[in-house]
């Protein structure tokens, strides 16, 4: 059976130079990064190699750059850390992020006693003006608001985000989990002071991600224990997965315009072969609008089709086709997606409703079969 | 140059056979463990799996097994939400633990006030009957005490302070970082409620460990996010490493007995060779004696050699030998290691003492060079 993978924002496959240098780190470099000899020293040179691509790419300082076990720790990093070490009493963010911020947002707010502010929503985008209304506080603020968004693929006005931040004095941290390696961040013209990523979105590894963190900012370990990336993360380093991160992220900059063309085509051709073969569809968060999504996001709506309406990413996966409802840390549930319900109105919310995500392994064969496959399942 | 590795507390080499299933998953296994669709349910398959085994080898249940991105992250996880979720007001440990533990409990002193007791040592083992006598308290308790000490090799009486911990009513931790792949664990006969682990440190990958939750213990997650590993760990698990992680476990747990019974050997050899070589060694807290120290770690303090003293390390790497002054954690400062200053006296601390680990990939070749290079640097 043909398989496709349409799920690239739930995770991307690897790609083969990636596990290349991870198994290269993993045979040759066995040593902690951490101790002194000549195996210790050489760990410890691949790692701040590493890190030091990784700065280059955001045209930031090595020393800004603290590696993680990933996006979800990642965010809880910047998240508690800001309210337990940096003062903040005051986080404002929107209902549409990803569980990893929100459900820490929620956390601290129990635990801290700390407020929280929800951003109104237009279509799933941020409204800038009710964002500058909220950070009219005299509080210590944290904004913390996804660059583009998991399910829609809605982006964030970024720079604007950020110069509104440094207006009114808030901390900016962005999950760009979604957008790293598909858009471009200097983040030293950029004003922001936290952004987390996760390399198994830009096809590398999954269990490994990095946080910026904004020089002098403050920030704190939430675990404790060794001195390991300048006191703020501890545990011996996965230096073989901070290597395929690596690897990845530079492939993946390196090659980014012509890969998210690409990508775009891609995106552009689904949509209009959709629209030919099932007109009523509709693209929850306008996801189909070139510039305002991204190129690998996709969310549509069908008409609720007869007997086959909630069964529908069942039966396109019983055709080899993956594609997924809402993000995967909650697609195991039956639960409607927390950022469709900001969204989308109650019988709006009874239909079924799909993301397809793209990468650069997709093909328009792969889109040809998908359209096939939804088009019969729809008549 | 020869090059010789006997650091293996620090970190070990990775066996072929773990790399190789790494690639594996690298390779086929790319999908989101959360994911509902084919792609996504073979990756669960693999995680489940890997859980089942992980449980089997220690007799209990795969719903105990917690993946986590290291021993520190375990123990932090243990430790933060026992004084936070469990209502623990005291924590009995050791001065002689790892910093992941010795850290952490320093940190919830100070942000949650609780009661610290650090138990009494001879000579690197912790006192029973003090510890017995720590145990006599009304708040809620939580023991925290490492199985075997990353410095000396002292193995502690696990089976004795389990069923003391379970006397007086206290939850039992302990870090089995140095112990799991080495010891016997029958978690299901040992009255104990947590133990913690690194992959690494049995030849399998850095940046993946577990811990071991004992049924309805109450334990709540640090980090916040998805609701991946039951609710206890968010954010997308490493499949490749958690793979990776099971087979050397498989593997160490397979051959545990003849691998140790080789490593004695070599530690024994090693231990004589020396003692001709260099009459005047001596062991720290009696890190020679078998049965009382584990086969893999040597603590060994030299007497003062000329010029050369505090270089013997370095002089060590000089001739390709791989070696520690102290955990890998505190290894790039010049500090003296907080476990061999609860040990030496004054003047004994102006010795040199060294820390050699064994594998199984080391050999009599490697200790018969190491001697020599000693012996050459004493004389």
């Amino acid at each position: 059976m043909k398989r496709v993978y349409l799920d690239n924002a739930a995770t991307t496959p690897l790609r083969k130079e990636v596990s290349d240098v991870m198994m290269a780190v993993l045979t040759n470099s066995y040593g902690n990064p951490s101790s002194s000899h000549a195996f210790g020293r050489s760990a410890k040179a691949v790692l701040e190699s590493c890190r030091k691509q990784v700065a280059s790419f955001f045209n930031i300082s090595p020393a800004e750059i603290i590696f993680t076990s990933g996006g979800t720790e990642a965010n809880n990093l910047i998240l508690q850390s800001a309210v337990k070490n940096l003062g903040v009493k005051h986080l404002i963010t929107s209902r549409v992020e990803h569980h990893a911020v929100l459900h820490t947002v929620g956390a601290l707010a129990i635990s801290e006693g700390i407020k929280v502010s929800y951003v109104d929503l237009i279509n799933g985008a941020v409204n800038l003006e009710h964002l500058e209304a909220l950070l009219q506080t005299k509080e210590r603020t944290l904004v913390s608001l996804m660059h583009v968004n998991n399910e829609t693929g809605t982006i964030l006005n970024i720079d604007r985000v950020g110069a509104m931040c440094k207006e009114y004095g808030a901390w900016f941290h962005s999950d760009t989990v979604q957008s790293i390696g598909h858009f471009n961040l200097d983040l030293q013209k950029l004003p922001i002071d936290f952004i987390t990523a996760s390399a198994h979105k830009f096809h590398g590894p999954k269990g490994i991600g990095f946080v910026f963190v904004r020089k002098n900012s403050g920030v704190q370990p939430i675990l404790f224990g060794g001195e390991q990336e300048r006191g703020l993360r501890p545990g011996t380093e996965a230096l073989h997965d901070i290597a395929g991160m690596t690897e990845a992220l530079k492939l993946a900059i390196d090659a980014m315009n012509k890969e998210y063309e690409y990508i775009q085509g891609l995106k552009t051709y689904f949509v209009e072969s959709l629209k030919r073969a099932i007109p009523e569809v509709v693209f929850n968060a306008n996801s189909d609008t070139v510039g305002k999504t991204t190129a690998t996001i996709l969310n549509v709506r069908f008409p609720k089709l007869k007997s086959k309406g909630e069964m529908l990413q069942f039966q396109l996966d019983l055709k080899g086709i993956a594609v997924s409802r809402g993000s995967a840390c909650q697609s195991g549930s039956a639960q409607v997606s927390h950022v469709l319900k900001e969204i989308l109105t109650a019988d709006e919310l009874q239909q079924p409703s799909l993301r397809f995500s793209f990468s650069i392994f997709n093909t328009k064969d792969d889109v040809d079969y998908t359209i096939d496959v939804l088009k019969a399942l729809s008549s």
